[in-house]
């Protein structure tokens, strides 16, 4: 285990304090708390509190307003655009989710489009909030620009993730939350630290070379749609990232493709704006809108069951149902406590200093 | 240009004077013929008349039914869900679509899930009949079980693609439609006529090794889901076919996972089906239910013209949007015709023999 190992109660209480310090509201600050450690309770490290002094630096940069007024700006009977008014994603994601709960119990189905926001966290956090409803969760949200499309030397979309969450009966629900690429962003980090090669597939150079180079994002290289290269099918995971930015910007007026707001603060804004902020899009699904909960259930647990037993390749390697691995991360973490890098440990020092509030200690 | 080129017209009025004759209602041949033959002009060849003798022979073994009777038998104001009474697929999506529009026109949006159907041809016809409501389609199916899961030997998912169909304003519209795998079986089919290798990563064999063997499918092997393995992000593609199947079946009552119905009439039929028939998922979204429309199409373009507009790797080829190569197939082949290969010809020669219906000439 590490040497910085927190418990997640600890955690929870150091960054709702940061929250607090920047003028979040109680519930907003307890919300975003949840939504951010999330990442770090499922095994998603480089989403959780390793970004909370990202997320800070852009409220001092003004890009986040800690006080928003989320509010819906148009509706049908299953549909919302919602203006997140600059605050903190983590926040304005959870609560367009919850309207989307709120439709589809009215009509069977809700869908959100949401305009004016920031980097939301994961995305399962929010899909996730459908389930205890026995409902379908669905979440999606734009990025900043790191991925160039098949044949192109330009980066125009972001990592793109699509996550969905789909409630069982006896077994654990199936949860699926993907990047649209080969490797998310945090892959590659990672293989910097390490000094290691990236595996064929990951990045191309700023000429659209392949390479192996895990720091070529920062000489103008590109991360690669799912898929890799044409012959991989390159451009499949080219046109699912198309998709995220459809349902997130292009239906809630957010910014889309190259122009969508940097996660770091020190990245100028790009020029000619055509929308507001980053885009995100939740939807929800009451199962009992298809067919009876009882029986979705009995066959969701069949079919899972039937996945985790088939014949895997390798006998030390069974066959898993999406979501399996970051639901092992979280029931250990949650006894274990969570593992910090030294970096991400003086960063929060650093955080503590900068903002006057106690170090996590 | 092929020996065998025919045209759009008169592969029409030859492939609906076969639905005819097996019972279908008028109103079915045509649509069925439409949408059957949409696959021929976009130039997914695998997808169209080549299977005309496949649909009949599923009709002859008693598995298709051609005068069905299509109908609700669960729904809410947003959400159905279709029996299809197992017929042709072709026939039952789009009736299904027409539902999820309606749907749409009332509350915002619609989704119906379809159980007891069969294969529907291609998932891009269905998407696009929302395009002239100003509307985003969505199309999804299941299939037969041909691709192994991530870690798997075993083949549990079909190829289950997704289509997203987005209209745009002075642009053509944004349709995508993938299959879930890394290459789709049409393609294997081409390189098993070529007598060529696979790339690294479409197929493994029945033990779960890696090969590049076109004909792998015939000795137990599989298809492998988009990424091709775990460090390509396969786990993704996979849990993508796994939402395919979860919208189409988990939700309506089909046959899901290995128990989906072959498409060969000769392959028997799997024990202990769970459900009935194969399942579809389709779904409208009015683009006036998050935004007015001209603002949506302006911003559609702005978006595609800054794809096609991309720096390209190779100047000969310049960045995609989805759905240009097919729009450009069916520009060509309504005006060329639709080349057929000796092989179909044949075969729907033989067909004609049998049914007693005049050939293509």
């Amino acid at each position: 285990m590490n040497a910085h190992c927190v418990s997640y109660e600890q955690l929870t209480d150091y960054t709702r304090a940061i929250f607090l310090r920047i003028g979040c509201p109680e519930e907003d600050a307890m919300l975003a708390t949840r939504a951010l450690l999330s990442a770090d309770l499922r095994g998603i490290d480089s989403h959780g509190v390793a970004r909370l002094s990202g997320y800070v630096r852009l409220w001092e940069a003004g890009r986040v307003n800690a006080q928003p007024n989320i509010r819906v700006i148009h509706e049908t009977p299953s549909t919302a655009v919602v203006d997140g008014d600059r605050g903190l994603g983590l926040v304005v994601a959870a609560k367009a989710m919850q309207i989307a709960i709120e439709k589809a119990k009215q009509v069977g189905t809700g869908w959100v489009s949401v305009q004016n926001s920031n980097h939301f966290g994961i995305a399962a956090f929010h899909a996730m909030q459908a389930l205890q409803e026995n409902m379908i969760g669905w979440a999606m949200t734009n990025a900043s620009p790191l991925v160039a499309p098949t044949f192109s030397k330009d980066r125009l979309l972001g990592t793109n993730p699509i996550c969905v969450a789909a409630p069982a009966g006896e077994e654990p629900p199936f949860v699926a939350d993907l990047a649209t690429t080969t490797a998310a962003n945090g892959k590659l980090e990672i293989l910097q630290r390490k000094e290691q090669d990236t595996p064929t597939g990951w990045v191309q150079d700023k000429e659209g070379n392949p390479t192996h180079d895990p720091n070529i994002l920062k000489q103008g290289g590109a991360l690669l749609p799912l898929g890799g290269d044409r012959e991989h099918g390159s451009h499949k995971g080219y046109a699912l990232g198309a998709i995220v930015d459809l349902f997130s910007a292009l239906l809630s007026g957010a910014n889309y493709a190259p122009w969508v707001p940097p996660f770091p603060a020190y990245v100028p804004m790009p020029a000619q704006q055509p929308g507001k902020g980053i885009g995100h899009f939740l939807g929800a699904m009451r199962v009992d809108a298809f067919r009876s909960v009882d029986e979705y259930k009995s066959h969701m647990d069949h079919w899972i069951r039937g996945f985790r037993s088939a014949t895997p390749i390798d006998v030390a390697q069974p066959v898993l149902v999406p979501g399996d691995p970051e639901r092992e991360a979280e029931a250990d973490r949650m006894v274990s406590g969570i593992p910090l890098m030294d970096s991400v440990v003086e960063d929060l020092n650093a955080l503590s200093q900068r903002l006057g509030v106690p170090s996590l200690g």
